[in-house]
């Protein structure tokens, strides 16, 4: 009996807490909790470090940390112990573990550890706070967009790693060439290679701050020269991504409506009425709800075409001269 | 009688004041009239912030803001009372209320709302002068490239919320970083985490303006990494909507081009003489008058291709084998 | 005699100066020695403005000035005069002023013009100089590839201009912003929404010099969310352009393969040995000499994948079921 | 005997230096070793640099570089040597000369020269050390995805030399600009056109250093111009790159489907089986092993929708008005 509701009120936690497809009102709102839970911390995290605020309100941070690492704790136990009913085939502590070695469930494990390692090893007060910013990586879970640009990035490696390697050599060879021209007018500030790159790293980003610049005409000469040269490198990054990222796109959209193109050849699907399978689908291909909507709308838009320009061939054409044939003429009885 | 006058006037106002298809000279000095004061406005509040000019010119300055605050507030009113002739099949007042909800006509109550406001409430009067400053968003309604702008914005809303919050988590991380690494050597510059907010925003858009910089080696290596995992960051929404403005267009032209060839096909428009419907259908789709130009001359362009290719293919082929048919011979009288 | 003489003259300058089809070796020296000129008149008027070497080389600057106008001058009257040969079909006089107004004209103008001026009006020494740089702009004649950016930049007008109109707006709203926020506490920095614009545009451009930034709390934060708001902006005249020029290049090896195709199917044309008329061509379309071998190579491995494909479909094929039909067989004989 | 193994060892070398097929173990070890010898080279001449650290370990310095060029030195005359073995049917010298005189065998030579240079003339040794980093252009060898970004380098110069051309003119026309305007407020800064040109290169660039800004009214207002029609430039290079990058890989996954599908149609290759075969054509057109393989994928997804639709075909249709033919009957047999 025990065990009974016990199952239950596994299968309770699983539907609500962690079941992304539900999309019933207490689901979303354990999800709104959460993610303004995050941000709070967030925020938290940030006001502690205004020495002003922290001391007159240590009592509140220390009150709400404790309070949301109770929260976070009981999020990560109850996920671990309801992803069962994931996988129910499979025996529970295998799902588990399959679970707990995934990248969500790693990133929910840093939010809430860093505290618990606190008791143990005594660390910098400054350390700790940075590491509860890791709780901000917990909010990757409800944002679907930023699975398309991981994929990007995934895609374009090599194009990434060649610009790395082409910005690595320039900003080695303009350290290197400033530190030449620049060292006896400044050698405070161009000492070494080293701290040259300090100042070709600032330049080829088009960052320029300017704490550090040529004084020389030839040092002038020379970092006019890179610059120029690192004109076409400082934005190419953004170039291949945003290319990537259309492409990418591109790829999903035909991809979902070579789905339902095959769904409603053998008439699987009503596009019209089965709300529940598109949205199935779309999350499976990871598009957004307009996007589908976009697509839908052409279908559906084709299909009546289509039953138009079938009544319109009622009549057959010669595929040889283009003439009109005779209705109900058929080759087969011709033959 | 009076009234007979009074809708005719109406009328009257709604074609030369509203009425954006109306191309006539009236209507387009109108227009003129109404963006040259706009601009003239937007001037005025910029100079009278310059405190040598406005002292000097006070009055002159407060004759035009009052003449442009009756002009405005009288625009804002007849247009209100004349919208009426854009749906005669509705009430009057359905079709304002319809109206002063919609997006130009908030913009048009901005414009001239402080004014008033001023009189019941004592407004700062630098405030004042910023929110005349919206009259300037009154020059949107006479700019049609815009839209497309406006609509990618909504297409790839997906992708900019992406960014930003890929920028978020790189923010506050990287201040966190900053604020740990150089928190000793620059106390008062890196006090607190908001605080380095502001160097992480300043790097990662590339601004750089150097009033707050890494000082230690630590702070500048961390400095130099966050600027590089940045440079794909900073230019990418305009890479995205660069991409998305070109597909857009080739959206638009392709609907363009469609809209033309079924009229075409069903002979009812001409498009070396129809110049209205041709305008009407450009405005429609939303595109300039040069590129519609484009795809006109590459319909007539391919019409004549067409006509040729008909005259050549008076024999016929065996789509078969490809050898030529006897002249006349058609296939119906071949059964 | 004379007469002929003097029209066989005509003839050789314009063969030798103005025809750009001319490919002889005498051209190629003179259109070099032209470019060498104007590139050295450039570097002389940079050089002058450095006191130290302008004061030690006067009469050598003098000298070289002289020459150089009254070559410049020649070359404009030569070409002026020998123009009329490129349409003998026309009054010599029509197609001069038709040469005259054209903009190539206009900037040879530009470049010998001031220097007369200087005669009756005596203008500062400083812009004298700087006019004399307009000789720069004699290059583009010479620039072909720079056509496609300028016809892009005709064809993307429209975007163009909504980007101007909405950083317009964004710079404008920022001024007046931190106008409100800084003016008190850096009076004379932000003491108007003029000099605030100043800062603006350094932001919003991302150029952030740091002779002005905010300094207050609010003025940090406003000015980080401005700059974010920017970043969209910056890039984004570069990434139209990007994609436009790309476009344009597609559009254009179309229109060349097109050619060359309706030049094959006519047999007018070799692609293997008739050079002249591929480089006619090619001028034509405004493409670079490597892009037209790039498509004549293709266009020639499709002729020898054609004729592979006519070879083997020497047996005919059933277009309804695939089978192959017996050699020799034909429809006509069919029926 | 002797020559026999001299032949032997000089085969075995090649292999496992050489041949960048080779992808045994050893031969991969060995490749890992010189790129891990190659980055311990730049890494020293960086830390050189560092006077506290060469001091020091100078010894440690020093015996590191004698190994190094020792390497180097072997390894250049190793693949001298061994090179024949790459095309034995040409004489020996003829590839070896082919050989020394190609890009990676100069890049090579670059590596070691400087020191054996020192024995003769005796350099400076900030500038030796710089000759060093040279050494880093040896790991262009083991990065492919660099060749995409040479060649499409290589293909848009045209756009590159349009960009430059117009970069110029800007920036001596800006220096000009602030020279006349800024010349009088600011004599030392602005002395000249050429001291001018740092001024517009570090603002064109948007790198903004600050350390030379415009201070007059007009000067701001001129900078500002110049800074909003360089915005169009800054990132235009990247721009052209990045849709250059797609295009470029477009082709070359074309290229290679198009490839795979001939040898498809000869069966002459086996997708999931001949992994070999697979790996040399990918060598051929330069893609990366994650690309390959979503190709082969899609090429395998269509064999088999091609299979299911030839199946689906057993029937045949009218290709005239879509009725179903009489199974098994054919056209041979109809005529």
């Amino acid at each position: 009996m025990i065990a009974q509701t016990w199952l239950l009120l596994r299968k309770f936690v699983y539907d609500y807490l962690h079941d992304e497809n539900n999309q019933s009102k207490l689901s979303l709102a354990i999800n709104m909790a959460l993610i303004v839970l995050i941000l709070a911390n967030v925020f938290a995290v940030i006001l502690e470090t205004v020495n002003s605020i922290y001391f007159e309100h240590k009592r509140l941070f220390d009150w709400f940390e404790n309070i949301s690492i109770t929260i976070f704790t009981a999020e990560y136990l109850l996920r671990m112990w309801s992803v069962v009913e994931e996988k129910p085939e499979q025996s529970a502590w295998k799902t588990r573990w399959q679970w707990v070695t995934s990248g969500g469930a790693i990133i929910d494990l840093l939010a809430i550890l860093p505290a618990y390692i606190n008791f143990f090893v005594h660390l910098d007060l400054r350390i700790l706070r940075t590491l509860r910013l890791l709780r901000l990586l917990k909010l990757t879970r409800y944002f679907t967009s930023l699975q398309i640009l991981l994929r990007v990035l995934e895609r374009e490696k090599g194009s990434f790693q060649a610009v790395l390697f082409i910005l690595s050599i320039l900003i080695v060879m303009a350290a290197a060439g400033v530190y030449i021209v620049e060292n006896q007018a400044q050698p405070h500030v161009y000492s070494s290679i080293p701290a040259s790159m300090w100042w070709a790293v600032v330049t080829l980003t088009t960052v320029g701050y300017g704490d550090v610049t040529p004084i020389t005409p030839l040092g002038k000469f020379l970092g006019a020269l890179i610059t120029i040269l690192g004109l076409g490198l400082a934005a190419l990054p953004a170039g291949i991504l945003a290319t990537g990222i259309a492409n990418e796109l591109e790829a999903r959209k035909h991809e979902l409506e070579l789905k339902f193109q095959t769904l409603l050849h053998h008439q699987d699907i009503d596009l019209v009425k089965d709300h529940k399978k598109i949205e199935e689908i779309r999350r499976q291909v990871g598009l957004t709800v307009e996007q589908t909507e976009d697509i839908i709308r052409k279908l559906i838009r084709e299909q009546k075409e289509q039953a138009l320009q079938a009544q319109r061939q009622h009549y057959c054409y010669c595929p040889n001269c283009g003439h009109q044939l005779p209705k109900e003429s058929t080759h087969q009885g011709d033959y």
